[in-house]
């Protein structure tokens, strides 16, 4: 790789951006000015109608990684007697389950296998099974193996059991259909460096505006207070604490970008024709994805590793990123794979030159790939 | 001003960065990736060098604005039983106490006037009155009215009584001198965004290395749980959960910037030399600071308002902005004032120019100043 010629980021985020995108922090606003506050406005209306939320929901804006987002989510929108039912197929969902737990709001487990979605019928059946449980909180596309849970299905079934629903959209926000009229929401969170192909830096929570009324006091922390943070900024236009100005110009700028490509519909359709390109480049070389295509969003990509003794992946991924691409490792236990992004200022021909590089990088390793490996049934 | 050139920021932060530090961001990194890391090591071992914490203090950076890494400085300090005492002489005092009341953690303010500095006698007796505080939150240079607390006293009373010391040194870290081995500290708060002059978007909390060992269990946030964050980066050498990967790399070029410029004393003196240019121009101009120079830090500085019904803040600021400078409104509750930043990547000669953009403004506004102002006694 050429100095200076950045690697291509195909993880599911931090992603490679554009460089208007990152051009677009080469300014320094104040955050007391009117124009700052206006974009950060801005911001918020256009995450709001991605959605179709306009009539029924608000969007509080929230400094921090994702995380902090689905946690402040989690303690707004859940009263300190609530208790949430968790479907737990990744690392995710686990993530869920120990905020609950830090944060003394009750939670339940529901089990699903991780390459497995889950269903409707599986939540109700724990909903049934303990009808104490308050709320769901259901990951959209779970990248720790990138299986999708059907979102629709799920959010209709807790409409009809009148079960609070908080949704982590992290990674499907702006790739994948959510439509807050058809699949009813309390909460939906997502961040700026993620599908809308902004930096990392700041998450925000779609709230439905009767839940966010109603939960003043829930919060365990001033920090991420979404009651607090939402009411401010209504009284003031601006944010409580200093927001990080940069990322939210280029999250601006991201925004624009994405509005001009063609929105949701557009940006999903170039991830779905990445997501084609990758796996049937990798196919030609021998690789399995670990999930049936019908369970898998089109986000990021879990492969199971090479079934040779000559294989590891920390040497993999440094030839692999010498021909400049940035590999991500699998977040499985039981099985060795690695993962590959499809999300980012990219399109099919990163996916045809990735796998020109991983094909070379084998060759160099001495790695002979069986089509099917070896590990399959 | 000419469209597309930017105001300078004479705020506490946002401030106006280099564009060596913003160019920073035209890249794009992934969070995984081992020159990532490593320049997270590096800024984590820059920073408590520049306050001599090596062989005491670990550093443990946090994602949000500096109140994020405040809270979790109390949270994970403090044990649920403790009690904090906070010397209160303005808004960031406020706002520790305000964090203090959401977490649980019982708090005693000691109230001081705004234009007055918490001293360790003062402080001295209100431990002495309640035996059972534990800790000491203290403000280092409180930006409410731009007070400098003496931390030197303050830190060796509290040493000398055993009580813990939070410092929220978020205005004043890399300009004025903190050193570790004679004002020992249990924990000290910065951010990116201020005097080292990096871009918003980051904290971190230098820590003693055995009250961060003795900090398990204590946060009540996952987000925010600095024991969490610190183990998890000693074991990967990764952040937790997504960093703000722009904001981190525009950090270590500001550092190198701050360090080439020769560090916190040349920093210091560049600021005191901005006070100063700003001070006497302002005065000349007939405008009064609201502190008296004994107790101000060479960070912002407020000034009373001028005494004319022509005057209103709305509008000079506008028309300061329109020169070129962005101003900041006043944060005292008595008295009609503004602010004006000396700190970023500005030097004297913008000092001598936002007197000359104010002098231009009050004539505009048909406001005559006397000097001294009406309100003076």
């Amino acid at each position: 790789m050429i100095r200076g010629n950045d690697p291509i980021l195909l993880t599911p985020g931090p992603l490679t951006t554009s460089l208007a995108t990152k051009q677009a922090m080469l300014r320094d606003w104040g955050s007391w000015d009117a124009g700052f506050n206006a974009i950060t406005r801005s911001l918020c209306d256009d995450l709001i109608a991605i959605v179709r939320g306009q009539d029924t929901h608000v969007c509080v804006p929230m400094q921090g990684s994702g995380t902090f987002s689905v946690e402040a989510a989690i303690a707004n929108v859940v009263p300190r007697g609530g208790k949430v039912l968790v479907p737990q197929n990744g690392a995710y969902c686990q993530r869920i389950l120990k905020i609950c737990k830090v944060l003394g709001r009750a939670s339940v487990e529901l089990p699903i296998p991780e390459d497995q979605p889950a269903t409707a019928a599986l939540i109700e059946a724990a909903l049934l099974r303990d009808p104490s449980i308050t709320h769901v909180a259901q990951v959209h596309c779970e990248t720790g193996a990138g299986v999708l849970n059907p979102l629709p299905e799920i959010a209709a079934l807790c409409a009809r059991l009148g079960k609070g629903l908080i949704v982590d959209a992290m990674s499907s926000f702006g790739a994948l259909e959510i439509d807050a009229r058809t699949m009813p929401f309390d909460a939906l969170v997502a961040a700026t460096g993620k599908c809308i192909e902004g930096v990392p830096g700041m998450g925000f929570v779609l709230m439905k505006k009767s839940v966010l009324e109603a939960s003043q006091g829930n919060s365990h922390s001033l920090a991420l207070d979404l009651y607090d943070q939402y009411t401010y900024m209504q009284k003031t236009t601006q944010w409580r604490f200093t927001p990080p100005t940069h990322v939210v110009a280029a999250f601006r700028a991201a925004l624009d970008q994405f509005l001009e490509e063609g929105g949701q519909q557009v940006r999903g359709a170039r991830y779905r024709a990445n997501y084609e390109t990758l796996v049937s480049g990798m196919a030609v070389l021998g690789f399995r994805p670990f999930l049936s295509p019908d369970v898998q969003a089109p986000i990021i990509v879990t492969f199971h590793a090479p079934d040779d003794a000559r294989y590891d992946f920390k040497t993999f991924y440094a030839k692999v990123r010498e021909r400049g691409y940035i590999l991500y490792p699998g977040k499985l236990t039981q099985v060795e794979t690695f993962r590959v992004g499809c999300i980012g200022a990219i399109d099919a021909n990163e996916m045809r030159n990735v796998v020109g590089a991983i094909g070379e990088t084998l060759a160099e390793m001495g790695i002979e790939m069986k089509a099917p490996l070896a590990r399959a049934a």
